[in-house]
C-alpha cells in the first residue's frame, strides 16, 4: 500500500487527508499547529516532525496551504520537502498560489527528477468531507496519472488542464467568477432591502433565469439569515484575489471588475472579517449605504 | 373573449403577442414600424393606428416598448393610451423602466380608476417564443389576478411581487446579477484565453462549483465560438445599467461593481455594439489587453 505525505491540516486539508485514511492510504502527516495531527494520528494517520521527515517515509507528497511564502518554504526551505525527496516521486501542491511559483517549484523539483503537480480544489469544507470537491490539475500528464487515484479519493469532479501551472491558473479563472458572482450577490439584495422587496422572493425569481448563479442561491440564503460563518474565508479570498491582480498586471490584462471586488474584500478582511464567510461582504455594502 | 391590446412588436413584444394569439385571445396591436403589425395580422391580430385607439378597443392592455421616454408617451402622450381608457381596465407594462416611471403612470392611470401592472420579464426570444419567460409583477393584486392568465399564456415561473413599482425592481436586480455575471464570464475567459487555457473546458471546470452562472455556461459557449447574435443587446443592457445607477444615486446605495460594468457596456455601445448581443463585451477587453 502506498505512503501519501500530507502536510497542511487546516479546514480543508484534514478532511482531505482523512478521505485517504478511508481509502486505506498509509497518510505521514505533518503540521504547523498539532492538535489536527492528533485528530488524525487517532484515525490511523502516522506524524512526522517536519516536511522533509514526510517526503522521506512517503511516496506521494501532498501540500494545502494557505498562501506562495508557506508552500515555498514547506516545499523548499530548510527541512522542507525537496531535501527528503528521491527520484520518481510525486509532490502535489493542492494550495491555490501563484502559477509562476508552481513553474519554479516544478524545475527545482525536476532537477532532482520529481513531478509537481498544481492541483487546486474548489469546494467547501464539506465537499472536502464527502469527498466531491473539484479538482483541476496541471502538470506532466503521466504523474496525473499515477496521481488520479488519490485525487478520486478526495474529489469526483477531476480534471487534467495540462502543463504545469494550468490547475493554478484555473482555479484564479474560478475565483474570478467566484468573487465578481458574490459581489453581483450583494449588490442585489443590497437593492432588494433598500427597496423592501422579499429577498428570498427576490433570490427565487433570479435563480430562473439569466441572473443564476451558485453565488446566489448558495450564499444569498445566508446573508438573508445573518449567517456569516466561513464555508469560504475573507482572508483567503483576498488572498487569491491578490494573486489575480498580480497576475493581471504581469499579464497586461484588464480585469476592472475582479479588481474592484479585490478592493472590496481587502477592506473587509482589514475591518476584521478575515474569519468570517465571504458572504459578509454584505456588512460592507450595508455601511458605505448607510444601512449598517 | 377578451380583447387584449399590444404596443410595441419588438423582438420581445412580436413573439409575446404571437402567444396570446395562440392561447385565443383577440389581440388588438400597434407598433411604430408597420412589418411587424402586418405580420401578426397576417396571424390574426387587429391592427390599430394609434395606442388611443387600442385602448378603445380593448380591455387589457400591454406595452412593451425600449425606453422610459416611450413608455411615457405610449400611455401619457397624445393619442395615447390613457386617452382611450374606460374605468376597471388594466394596463400592463412588461418593458424594464424607472420605478419611479412606474409610480408616475400608475397614479395617473388610477384618477381614471384604471390599474397599472409593471410587469417586466426575464428571458430570451425563443423562451418568448415557446412561452417559458420569467414575468415579475408589480401593482394591485387584485389586478395581478385578473391578468394572471395573460401572463400564464406568455410565461411559466410568474411572481407577485408588491406594490407598484416591484416588478421593476425586481427587474433591476435581475439586470445587476446579469451585468455582473457577464463580466465575470469576460474576465474568466480573457484570462483563460491569454495563459492558453482550453476555454470551454475551462467553462465546464467552473460551472461544477462555486463558479458557475447562467451567464457563464450559455454566453461563455457563443464568445468562444465569437458568436456576437443578440439573445440580448448592448443598447438594451445599456439602457438597464443607466436606470440602475440612477436609482443608485437616489437611494444612496454603492453599487460600485454594476457601476463599472455600466460604464464598460457604454463603451461598447459607443464602439457600435449596440445590436450586438451582450457577450459581445469580450470584444471590449480584449482591446484593452492588446489582443483585440
Amino acid at each position: 500500500m502506498s505512503f501519501v505525505g500530507f502536510i497542511g491540516l487546516g479546514l480543508m486539508g484534514k478532511p482531505m487527508a482523512s478521505r485517504l485514511l478511508k481509502a486505506g492510504y498509509e497518510v505521514v502527516v505533518h503540521n504547523r499547529s498539532p492538535k489536527p495531527v492528533e485528530e488524525l494520528v487517532a484515525l490511523g494517520a502516522l506524524p512526522a516532525s517536519s516536511p522533509r521527515e514526510v517526503a522521506e517515509r512517503s511516496e506521494f507528497i501532498i501540500t494545502m496551504l494557505p498562501d506562495n511564502p508557506d508552500v515555498r518554504s514547506v516545499i523548499a526551505g530548510t527541512n522542507g520537502v525537496i531535501e527528503g525527496v528521491r527520484k520518481g516521486m510525486v509532490v502535489i501542491d493542492m494550495s491555490t498560489i501563484s502559477p509562476s511559483l508552481v513553474r519554479e517549484l516544478h524545475k527545482m523539483l525536476a532537477d532532482k527528477d520529481v513531478d509537481l503537480l498544481d492541483a487546486p480544489v474548489s469546494g467547501s469544507t464539506m465537499a472536502a468531507e464527502a469527498g466531491t470537491l473539484t479538482i483541476m490539475v496541471g502538470g506532466k500528464q503521466e504523474a496525473y496519472e499515477r496521481a488520479l487515484p488519490l485525487f478520486r479519493a478526495m474529489g469526483d469532479k477531476i480534471f487534467y488542464m495540462g502543463d504545469p501551472g494550468m490547475g493554478a491558473y484555473t482555479k484564479l479563472c474560478n475565483q474570478i467568477a467566484v468573487g465578481l458572482n458574490l459581489l453581483a450577490t450583494c449588490e442585489v439584495l443590497l437593492l432588494a432591502k433598500k427597496v423592501g422587496l422579499d429577498q428570498q422572493k427576490v433570490i427565487e425569481v433570479l435563480s430562473t433565469g439569466a441572473g443564476n448563479s451558485w453565488q446566489l442561491t448558495t450564499l444569498g440564503p445566508r446573508i438573508i439569515k445573518r449567517d456569516f460563518r466561513p464555508g469560504f474565508k475573507v482572508q483567503h479570498l483576498r488572498k487569491d484575489l491578490r494573486i489575480i491582480r498580480e497576475i493581471a498586471e504581469q499579464l497586461g490584462l484588464p480585469l476592472i471588475g475582479i479588481s474592484s471586488v479585490a478592493e472590496l474584500v481587502k477592506a473587509l478582511d482589514q475591518k476584521g472579517h478575515g474569519t468570517d464567510g465571504t458572504q459578509s461582504l454584505i456588512t460592507l455594502l450595508e455601511e458605505l449605504a448607510g444601512m449598517g
